[in-house]
């Protein structure tokens, strides 16, 4: 059993301690703060390093106003989700081998590897460890839910189901007695902002007691999990701090969010911030 | 262990061995029939007796038009969950408080008990025989999503995640740093004939194997688990034969589904169709 470092990236910070002390708190036996099993739900933003935000994306929203120049004139990361998200007409089944055929093959550019391996171990970690201890683990994500549920089963061991994201509504038909799904912008459902609530209770319906957030996006999501909530919370916020093994920022106005709002709300919230550069040994598998 | 008969309730009828033999092949080890865990989805329409249909009910056509009069002038079964449903700027919390009260106090004027109680026995018994053999079960109703979470794991042993029903969306809001979220019209998705698969989809994002619908309402939903399905799938419709116990009816213009376009399709889909009077011992607890 790893059980006795159950956080093996984690240096032994300030974050590893609030995590191990509130996991301990909400899950032994006999403790004045212990969580029913069934209401162990923790969120987490564990997308892919550059995958695109849906909300604030000037790409989604060139998307959304059919602009397709602005699309395609930007060799965006993530244009493929963009595209394929706003892809309307195309079968559920066509979209998901799209993306199981980028997701194996496209290269990130700059950590030069595929998408699928520039995943944060520290978060696989973490995730395992809640696991362990009898929580159900969501991905709650800006992006497009079709886009990531081919692979976060593989890589995160989330199971579709589990993964809450941007998303069109379907339209069902079949032809010539096959059923297929063909996906639509109807109804169009930005996961982000105030939207991350509202997609946690549609889909999960009951309050989560642990969120984990990396930008203002998440902020909405935070204040769901730790305000008024009848069981002990914990809201954490990856603060990226590390521009040579992944990148520095508060105030991003490229593809991924700022974290600025959720960051000054922090102290008298009482979400903890991760330091990346400090707290982290391992980004990425392998460096 | 009760796995030496784990259908007290069903009859030794073709139906029961039709369900014993589908598991059977599909749980055994080295069966070639075998279906991997995390596939064994299950999609029950396990809704409370006298349930309103959402898509084609008078009531929330009358509804969804405003036609406040035809609904207050209607002393239909359900009107709580009607008007509930359609009670824009309620938040998700008093809704809940509610169905809670209403489902705790009132009764049935038929069965004369309150309406969690008018659950049948046979697919409690059922739902609970599939997850002891690693099925994850569903409830895929065309019940309003609110109405049902409420009591559905209490009843059903089915956790609100694992509810999909008709919603519209909810708006997050920050009152007095006390975060609620107010339901609304917009977006209204009505989880019925066509939308059952997308439903799914949505939610769940992968196909079931085993689908039990009622009404036309769910033939949409059987086809897209019966068609074109990597895995042996099983699909049943309970037919309401029991004129003594329930109800008898194929065409059924009132308050549920009718059963006509779906059982016509059943012998050449392979559908099983179940028949209440002849295979089911015991339809309510207690009678």
């Amino acid at each position: 059993m790893a059980e006795s470092n159950p956080l093996p990236s984690w240096l032994d910070g300030p974050s590893k301690k609030v995590i191990a002390e509130y996991v301990e708190a909400v899950t032994r036996s006999g403790s004045p703060d212990l969580i029913p099993e069934p209401a162990r739900m923790a969120q987490l933003r564990v997308r892919l390093e550059a995958e695109p935000e849906v909300g604030d994306n000037p790409m989604v929203q060139a998307a959304l106003k059919g602009d397709v120049a602005t699309l395609l004139a930007n060799h965006h990361h993530g244009l493929v989700e963009v595209l394929t998200l706003t892809h309307s007409e195309m079968t559920t089944e066509d979209f998901s081998a799209s993306v199981d055929h980028w997701i194996r093959t496209a290269r990130h550019p700059r950590f030069d590897r595929p998408y699928d391996q520039c995943t944060y171990r520290p978060m696989r970690e973490l995730l395992a460890f809640l696991r362990s201890r009898g929580f159900k683990t969501f991905i709650v994500s800006g992006g497009g839910q079709d886009f990531m549920r081919p692979w976060t089963e593989r890589v995160y061991g989330i199971p579709p189901e589990q993964v809450v994201g941007s998303r069109g509504r379907v339209r069902y038909e079949l032809r010539n007695d096959r059923p297929v799904l063909v996906k639509t912008m109807e109804s169009l459902f930005v996961d982000d902002r105030e939207g991350k609530p509202a997609g946690i209770h549609e889909f999960i319906g009951r309050k989560p007691v642990l969120a984990f957030g990396n930008s203002d996006g998440d902020k909405a999501m935070l204040e769901y999990t730790t305000l008024d909530n009848p069981y002990r919370s914990l809201g954490l916020i990856l603060h990226h701090t590390d521009a040579e093994r992944e990148y520095a920022y508060d105030v991003n106005p490229g593809s991924t969010g700022s974290l600025v709002e959720a960051k000054a709300d922090a102290p008298k919230r009482g979400w903890h911030l991760v330091d990346m550069k400090e707290e982290w040994a391992t980004v990425f598998d392998g460096g």
